[in-house]
């Protein structure tokens, strides 16, 4: 190796993480606190209710955040505790950051926010879009470059949120609008503007291994379990939070199912592929997310989920390939296949179940079919924000338009300020290895004593 | 290698997973609503707390299914990949086709089915049989032939189970009877069935790696942590519930310890075999469920864990051998041992405990002591169906034997058909091995660039 | 190898957990039975509600001891499949031996002892104080061992945990004094007697390998996640509950962050160690545990995260090696530096937060700030036991030293008897080996026909 990973620097990431750590203590020591304890038992009992219905989705939504994707990202198999951890850091760092940026936009009242397990939910939400964007670049990035991206990620998907929801009105309960496409394109533009027009080089340390593929897999199951929980956590409870179970489950069930049809016809000799199996079964979940709650046939689910995954088998197939080719864009993990793509998919959908349920009621009570909006709260059961059917579904669109044109913008602004040489984007050589960033040897550099391949090597010199 | 992987007929699958996902479509749009949504504030109210009430339950079944069993099945050391993904790809396709039977079986009224979290519960407890079964013949059939015997199965599970619970009146909160033992029988039927007289050669592939006995513990513990929720889940909530939970922690940690006894004075070193500990532990919990939420006492959960567990590990060192060469019985898992025996074993039990908890009883108050029919709701709480409680045993009697028949007829019937050539068997070189349908090259087929062999090799030749 | 492990004996543990579950049996069917059904519907919602708000909770610590802990221990290469089972075994162990003696101590009325899940769950928390101190010992000492260990400790546990939380009436909601700091210094203790003075020469298989670290790393995430569910399901539901959650979180997640800047700073090439990332991301919940509940402001719960994480990379790169030269100390996961150090800064920051929340409403409402007793439901609301904030303060701090005195003690004790040779500590050469204990086969033993060194080796033959 010409540059020995010894020279690599490396002390700009606990000077970065410790400073915001400080100064967010400053902060939390200064402005935040605790709801006063309620001396009613009426209200102690109202509080433990709201944790009985809302923890047991936090922790499911922890364990996707924290091991189900942080298992999805293993299938590089050189870079797996490097996935994790990073996986992990972020997804801290992350939501503390958007702890303070939410507290300060919309919860600071007479100099103090009061944090509760909903604002902590919330800020989950937020630092799921740096999870997913850095899929974009995993494995080419340091460390800094990524908390770097998260530093500005975070105000910009706020914004954006606050535009879609607050000022639009778009109904969107599980995030599809407002996270999976947004944190999508966001991710691409920073690649792109990362990485430029220089094409990257395969790594042959970027083949997944059969057990790194195999980790990878565990953790897509993982975060096809708990799907449901991620959409339904916000929705009304009620009938809106039911519908949005089953239909997720309805979706990510037909996602599965067509995710095998797919990747088995698109190959000549049949045989699946890995990777659009690990992905292509999320893609129902991803798009299902904007009508969960609305009042859409069960039907409807499973095309949409079906729907989601063919896209998704495509795109690996044939738009990523071609991206990297004419556009250079540099997409790692496929996020533009499993987040970009069925989140349009998803959006779309919404803009036709808003017409159609609008239709269907024409004339009945419009408090039964017209959608809850869960994630919205501001709009009123019953009535369209703004006008009717048509405004709503105008909305729908111009949410979706939003959050693809400002994270592009946005994206790429971050990517080229991530190309600053004092946050040591790794050399080629390094890249997608764990011994850059940690005390772990792979077996290639060192054969310890407890290497497979030396014993291999020994017991046959002998 | 004779026969190239390559030539292996790999079309039939996605065709027959595409036109089962498309007439589940068509069926979903023509007769499957939800619930008109609620209008009344308390009815909203009910809802969430039947959601908030099973939803837990139903995500930790989740997790058994897919992670746990998922993982179980991977102690195959090349075949991991394959099991994961057949296991999850059965589970929901046997879930979406017991859906459509279950609801134009019970569920159809006025042309309409209408879907709730209660009826896809069902469900996946149909799809489960199809995943014990399955351990019968695990890499030795095609995604195919599994395809087609879960398409048999589902349909007559059903059957069976309306024949048990409903006409005969089975009390079997956990699905001991009804989903253990017939699933254990069927996936023997069907192994009998497809491998014929053909004693089948041990394969090197078949032998447990570290690395994949590792994977199959963690899947085992996965499952027992989560067994409780799979036998309470339908029981009346309140004692009995309470009673299931209890009942089922106890036989399951007496399962554990007893396995490690029974499993180290088996062996002539007392050594203890990763097999007996990936099975054993488990079978309390398979024991147990008939009679989880019947008022036995507690030291009977231990007993019954601790026999079970005894069976188990039998059956693992004497049984399955016997089977083997006497009748050429084929059962790659062990499926008997766990399932099959423990199963039996539970439901003589819940003959005894019928008998002795009408005799506690007899003069004193009769609702205090009798079990509390949970998947039998139809039983009426404190009296027996069909005439006391020796009417009752009778029945559990019997339902044990149609459990038994039914299966072993329908699952004879079942592998006979799955001999079809067009269903493409794998041949014997090719089975157990990720590589005939995935792309995946485990190291010994072709040494990449990140193999540590090839790595120890080429050290060496320097 | 002079001692071929076939001579190893192995007859002892089946004898010994026969016996135990024998005796266990025998027991249960004499004096344990479940309360009286409840005839009441008010009665039975009760007990259903009882089950939704404990189950979850309960649920979470299960796949935290079976499968997070488990995993985090699977960091020696070799001795993975030995670290999952006996600490499965060991927690069933204990808990069954833990729920006799409670039930002896605490519940027996009238010749009998009810059952239910609030008592397994004690007995649960009984048994982690066995699974943190086997960490000191872990891969040098038989199973046996490890059970005679379990039998000792647990009933030491009780009688420390009585004193302290019964008499002194010392706040400790999440078992940081009475389980983190106890187990710590009872294990160290053993550690201490069991090899005395011999300094134990470092074997290759205690280093980690890639594939091993990643697994630790996954146990050590599970941990993480579930955390706040082992510190809250104790409190009092409602704010305090809330409190305990949100504490627990943001303990963690400053944890979480601070442990990557400490352990960069202390490596000289800045790079990260594996285990500091494994053990000082929870360093922060073994903190926070004692004051989880107190009106303590947000900030403190960062503070204490952060403070602990440092204490535990600092123990790992100064004290553990320090107290291994010094005083001859083993301690195999750094138990020291894990539940040892940030348990006594725990119990320090609780004498701090009595002190200070008591000047805090000096001449307010006392019910409103004063801390709610969680795990110490007979320290009434609002007022302190035994005559104010001092007193209170001395209690906590009594506790501390009692947790720790007769923990070392008691521990010197048990690990004195450890040696008995009967309990076949195994010879220095088969330690960390899993061959030892189970029919698994390390590559480097026998290379079989999966091993993939062999096949490398064939393949550069031929």
């Amino acid at each position: 190796m010409a540059v020995p990973p010894s020279t690599y620097p490396r002390r700009l990431l606990p000077l970065f993480l410790g400073l915001f750590q400080a100064a967010l203590l400053l902060f939390f020591a200064l402005f935040v606190t605790y709801d006063e304890p309620s001396t009613q038992a009426e209200d102690t009992s109202l509080v433990a209710d709201q944790v009985y219905s809302t923890f047991p989705f936090f922790q499911d939504i922890q364990v996707m955040l924290v091991v189900g994707l942080g298992l999805l990202l293993t299938f590089l198999p050189r870079y797996g505790f490097s996935s994790l951890t990073h996986n992990f850091l972020l997804l801290n760092f992350s939501m503390q950051w958007a702890l303070v940026l939410q507290g300060l936009l919309h919860h600071f009242h007479h100099g103090q926010i009061h944090l509760d397990l909903h604002k902590l939910l919330i800020s989950e939400f937020a630092a799921v879009t740096v999870l997913i964007s850095v899929g974009a670049i995993l494995g080419r990035a340091s460390p800094c470059q990524l908390l770097v991206m998260a530093t500005c990620e975070i105000p910009i998907y706020l914004a954006s949120e606050w535009v879609i929801v607050t000022c639009l009105g778009v109904l969107d309960v599980g995030g599809t609008i407002t996270i999976h496409v947004f944190s999508c394109y966001f991710g691409l533009g920073v690649s792109k503007a990362l990485f430029r027009a220089t094409q990257q080089p395969p790594d042959p340390k970027e083949t997944p291994t059969p057990s790194s593929d195999l980790m990878a897999l565990v953790g897509t199951l993982v975060l096809w379990v708990f799907w449901p929980s991620f959409v339904a956590v916000l929705c009304h409870p009620g009938d809106a939070q039911h519908r949005a179970i089953l239909n997720t489950l309805l979706a990510m069930s037909a996602s599965a199912i067509t995710t095998v049809v797919a990747s088995s016809l698109l190959q000549r000799d049949g045989k699946l592929s890995p990777g659009h199996l690990q992905n292509g079964s999320l893609a129902g979940g991803v798009a299902i997310g904007v009508l969960a709650d609305m009042a859409v046939p069960p039907a409807a689910a499973l095309v949409l989920g079906s729907l989601s995954a063919v896209l998704c088998v495509l795109g690996f197939r044939f738009l990523t390939p071609l991206l990297g080719r004419k556009l250079t864009l540099h997409d790692q993990c496929g996020i533009h296949n499993l987040h970009g793509l069925p989140g349009i998919l998803g959006a779309a959908a919404s803009v036709v179940a808003v017409l159609v349920a609008s239709k269907d009621t024409s004339g009945s009570q419009p408090s039964q079919l017209s959608p809850v909006g869960g994630n919205a709260s501001e709009v009123l059961e019953g009535q369209w924000r703004g006008g009717g059917a048509g405004g709503q579904a105008l909305c729908q669109a111009a949410g979706l338009a939003v959050a693809v044109g400002a994270s592009l913008l946005a994206g790429l602004l971050t990517g080229a300020a991530l190309r600053l040489p004092c946050l040591a984007r790794p050399p080629e050589r390094l890249c997608f290895d764990d011994s850059l960033y940690f005390k772990i040897q792979h077996q290639a550099e060192s054969p310890g004593p407890d290497s497979s391949a030396e014993e291999g090597a020994l017991a046959l010199k002998e």
